[in-house]
């Protein structure tokens, strides 16, 4: 961890309390190349209309489209929690360079009630491709975000 | 496999041939409810440049926006391939009911060369909901697809 990475997570952790702001479940993220944020997203599963828009997926396919890119082995994907399957599915085919998570995977389980119980290790574990992790910063601040929120 | 489940195959096929004419790889998928055809989709990854626009994930995404659901239970998924684990992710999250498909996992990973090798049984066995799979339905004419197809 240095400072820029500590900088980057507190803004995803914001994205996360924006997404809990706009009636969304709390999950943020963000993108970084070169020690600037390209891009912000956070979860949009109900304003959306749409149980694919995790934080790291959606952006992820905004970037990708906006960019006309599909190789992001170049960018730092900051993100408040670790992704579940799908976005680590996602990180894996977009070449995604590094990935930095606050929360776990099982905290956010035992938060939930439930998950899909695969780690995002496993999933890079038996990837042709995967992300540098750089796993639990800030993870006290990440775990706030949470507070008094019912998973639906 | 009824009568109509071999139907609905042949447009999933057809879909992946689509894509495959396109220049995108070759997937396809439709989403049923009560043995009608709502929506149809195929591979963009390049046309789009989304690399998360496989034809499974990005149909329900489509689908789920277009029509204000997120709740896929009452929907039947037939793909040309067995999907990956960020699109039978995608299957969990919108609550997909039935998933039929006819190329194995096994199989694509051969004939690409690479894959996550997690397969969409494992992805499901994990998960706190999941659909119903009818697996390998007109296995041979999935397969065909892939008939002198090189992946980059």
């Amino acid at each position: 961890m240095n400072t820029m990475d500590k900088a980057f997570m507190i803004e995803a952790i914001n994205m996360a309390k924006e997404a809990r702001e706009k009636g969304n479940e709390p999950f943020g993220a963000i993108l970084v190349k070169d020690n600037k944020i390209v891009m912000r997203a956070s979860n949009q599963i109900f304003s959306g209309s749409d149980p694919t828009y995790h934080a790291e997926i959606g952006l992820i396919r905004d970037f990708c489209r906006t960019n006309n890119t599909s190789d992001l082995s170049e960018y730092t994907l900051y993100t408040s929690c670790e992704p579940c399957c799908m976005c680590a599915g996602a990180m894996v085919w977009s070449k995604l360079g590094k990935m930095v998570y606050s929360v776990t995977h099982d905290q956010l389980a035992e938060i939930a009630g439930s998950n899909i119980m695969i780690s995002s290790e496993e999933i890079f574990e038996n990837s042709p491709n995967k992300p540098t992790v750089l796993p639990k910063l800030l993870n006290e601040e990440g775990l706030e975000v949470f507070d008094g929120y019912k998973f639906g």
